[in-house]
């Protein structure tokens, strides 16, 4: 890894990696195949830098906090896994997926597994209120897939939106900064402003995710560009281009109910996007999110651990668009 | 309910199924649905209820015996809903499956909405032991699910066979009943007995299944006669069919390592396997399991709720052979 925050915790990130891979020991030799096809497929390993971040900022380390640091990034692959089995992925981040190469029973086993795996780490951090926060996340999540998967397609919403990038993503980065103040006995406002630097943060990783969406080279993210808006899901720059374009007949076309699939004017649509200011207005939200972050973290004394979640979250708007 | 171990906790049975009920509150009502397909499938309940009547005998009561019972009712629930979406089954209990309803997109979530809801009932037992042990006990269920996903058909193994049923349903009733013992401090002894009492009546259960797969009725079960051969699966009537009738061709084309699908063989096969003595052979094997289980109840001092144990286990041997 070569992102500056993640240096000082390069040695806990290895030892969360071994600590995951440990996993399938004993159990069929597949469930270590799925594990490694996981852990090689080249993830920034974010969520859990936040989680080991946060706690050595606490001063918390050891058995606890890397099992708990484990616990969210199986959490976040079990729902990827079952992701791009529902969403029919063949490629992530321009690897092979497990449903690509697997049937459908072995897929959902082995995202059961992970989950599984999960919610032993999650055990294994010996605190009750994690392990209530972790059952919660994964609710939420879930709630939010099924949401997605039985709502209208093409909803012009904000609300909505900001309700499914929760579910989504922010829960979780809430939920790997949150957990880690809950090991230690906290005053409830300072484990309250660790709570919101993941909520703001994680709102962020996903605006921006949505961006990329639209501006990302379609090699390096393994999906063609504007995939989100193929597939019926107005994100933040396709609202954005909307509320600023209202005349154009592709968004007169979305707003008089219809949903564009592989026609024209959703080719339109998505070029219009990707060259228009909404992107540049949806980046603006993102960076809103990560100052109300930034502005929370900083309720907490300066410590070098608290610069690297500085650069952690400044990371995210810094992404290529 | 009519069983006789059922009617002292009959209330907190109700109590367990409003508490399941209320999982869904807030979230997508599909997911409300989805729980009520599942509650009102007629299940006999008798994992929860294995764990209210150890619960009790060891005079534990209250709210987290109540959220351990419906923890365990969820977890298993939910590995129906995947299993039944592999296994591409129509019907359970003669009722509709979710995946015969739904799409495998909304089946695969409403079975992790339901490992969600069974996490959150688990770590409402406020328990680190009993969060262990269901963590664990998920990851075994579902490896042997895996396994046997992935092993080569008609495995004429009689190890083999006991430890796909220890995975698929005893490690289950053995966490119902060792769970309950884990609310409460108990000497090692106390608890030890009480959980080879939930292994033995579980791998009995299992083995009562697989009798029933051959000498059930086809319109109560919801699937034909001899399902489990018909798949591949080698159970616990056919190894003792194997063992008592070494000669017979069709054991012989078995041995010879081919695995009947729906030929003549097959068909045969099940016809001589539930007409011979092989079922009796395999029904006092689980008649052995649940004489185990009982001498190990019997460790504990008399009261009603140990001899509704009792009722529940010898239930099992008494179901329809």
């Amino acid at each position: 890894m070569t992102v500056s925050f993640a240096a000082p915790i390069e040695k806990d990130i290895h030892r969360v990696e071994s600590l995951i891979r440990s996993q399938a020991a004993g159990y069929h030799p597949d469930l270590g195949h799925a594990l490694d096809l996981i852990l090689n497929s080249g993830g920034k390993r974010i969520r859990p830098s936040l989680t080991l971040l946060v706690g050595r900022m606490l001063g918390i380390s050891g058995r606890h906090l890397l099992s708990l640091a484990a616990a969210i990034e199986l959490l976040h692959t079990a729902t990827l896994v079952h992701d791009d089995l529902i969403d029919h992925s063949l490629l992530r981040r321009g690897m092979p997926t497990i449903n690509s190469q697997w049937s459908t029973g072995a897929t959902v086993l082995s995202g059961d597994f992970l989950f599984a795996c999960a919610a032993k780490l999650a055990s294994e951090t010996d605190s009750i209120p994690v392990m209530k926060l972790f059952a919660k996340t994964l609710i939420v999540i879930v709630n939010g897939e099924i949401t997605q998967l039985f709502s209208t397609h093409c909803q012009i919403n904000r609300e909505e939106y900001f309700q499914r990038i929760y579910a989504k993503t922010a829960s979780l980065f809430e939920t790997a900064a949150w957990s880690a103040a809950l090991l230690k006995p906290l005053d409830d406002q300072q484990a309250e402003s660790i709570r919101r630097f993941g909520y703001e943060i994680g709102m962020a990783f996903q605006i921006m995710d949505d961006i990329l969406d639209f501006t990302g080279d379609q090699s390096s993210m393994g999906k063609p560009v504007g995939s989100d808006l193929r597939q019926g899901l107005v994100t933040l720059p396709c609202l954005c281009y909307i509320e600023t374009n209202p005349q154009d007949p592709d968004v007169q076309y979305l707003l008089a109910g219809n949903c564009p699939g592989a026609d024209i004017h959703v080719e339109r649509l998505i070029d219009s996007i990707r060259f228009s200011d909404a992107v540049k207005i949806a980046h603006q939200e993102a960076q809103h999110y990560i100052k109300r972050g930034i502005d929370h973290l900083h309720k907490q004394p300066y410590s070098s651990e608290r610069q690297s979640l500085e650069d952690l979250a400044n990371y995210i708007v810094q992404r290529q668009v």
